[in-house]
């Protein structure tokens, strides 16, 4: 039995202006701090003693888990950031207002986009060229559906997360709402149809309680 | 060639009081934050790209770590936290007045105890047994010497620290007053009797430029 803590990090400055992000890197509002601070309050009062922590390369999900580790006395812990973990790629759409998008393409497309399963969003000419991915041999995608990222994501799950919470270490992932949807898709056994009805707050942890077999016991979330 | 910046965390609440620490965990100071910032701001003007930052388990260094970090724009890098890098453990001195200390023992021993490589403080009766150490299987120490330390800090950079930068990639790392005593007195040959002289100052970046073999070419002091 294993505790499996997955949380989407505070509200961004792109959250709160309503524009695509994804591998674009923006910091917490400080509604996001507060987010963050509350979500470490919540997790401290389950009384789990992790061992690993898990984020993405990009800073509103590092300080989001940064601030959840202090609230609850565990700042000790292993931490992994991996670009695995990184918001799906938004591709062309990055960085642009969500309401011009929705204006430009339409109702449907523009929630095609963002909530379905293997609909791609209008690529980059070309992709980005980021140190931080370069140097471990990560071309940057142009662009990804929810499914091209669920394919990374779901990579590092059986690599890095799985086997730890099979040892019975417990696990806390501070991530982006594109990843934590890949991740409780597979936990929850949500079709591909299903998951666009899914949708992740920011800074609202989600407590799974796992068997040895990592088939969820229980699912609370805050 | 590499570099890599060794620097001491910022002002604790134990070094504002005069208090001994060791393995105690204990938090920044108002002016610790600040020192943190500072020196960040000067790493980042030495415009490095780091691959890793090595931290203690003692959220003093982690604190201290991750405030460089940002200020550097570099918070995706690998972390490591290791209770190698802690500081060194103070035995039955730790929580204790150091002006107590003196008026008890006497201005030589105090000294000895503080600054020699090989005296060893008063041992505890009972070592501790936090849940950070006892789950990787490390029993707490109950007292070290400046040599004690040494090997276990001598070993992770032999094992953790030395390769990366073999690499060719920048390493930082962030930890405490014994810790980087050790890795000076390694890095430049400093004898068992002159090192009792050396003392490293609150969040003051050392920066050690460093050839294939990993001997000096430079070394900066801020």
């Amino acid at each position: 039995m294993a505790y499996l803590v997955l949380m989407r990090h505070g509200e961004s400055q792109a959250n709160r202006d309503n524009i695509f992000t994804g591998w674009n890197d923006v910091p917490l509002t400080n509604k996001g701090i507060e987010q963050a601070h509350k979500a470490g309050k919540f997790i401290k009062n389950l009384d789990i003693n992790f061992t690993d922590v898990h984020t993405s390369v990009l800073m509103r999900a590092i300080d989001t888990a940064h601030i959840v580790l202090k609230e609850i006395n565990q700042e000790y812990i292993n931490e992994h950031k991996t670009w695995h973990l990184n918001e799906r790629h938004y591709g062309a759409l990055r960085g642009q207002k969500k309401i011009n998008i929705k204006k430009k393409y339409g109702e449907k497309q523009f929630k095609l986009w963002r909530r379905s399963f293997d609909s791609i969003p209008p690529l980059l000419d070309y992709p980005d060229d980021d140190l931080r991915y370069s140097r471990i041999g990560i071309k940057e995608p142009r662009g990804e559906s929810l499914k091209m990222a669920y394919i990374r994501i779901l990579n590092y799950w059986i690599d890095q997360i799985a086997p730890k919470l099979l040892d019975g270490h417990n696990q806390l992932l501070v991530a982006h709402g594109s990843t934590l949807r890949a991740l409780v898709k597979y936990l929850d056994n949500i079709s591909d149809q299903d998951i666009d009805k899914v949708e992740i707050p920011n800074g609202e942890p989600i407590i799974y309680k796992l068997d040895d077999n990592l088939n969820v016991i229980s699912k609370i979330i805050k």
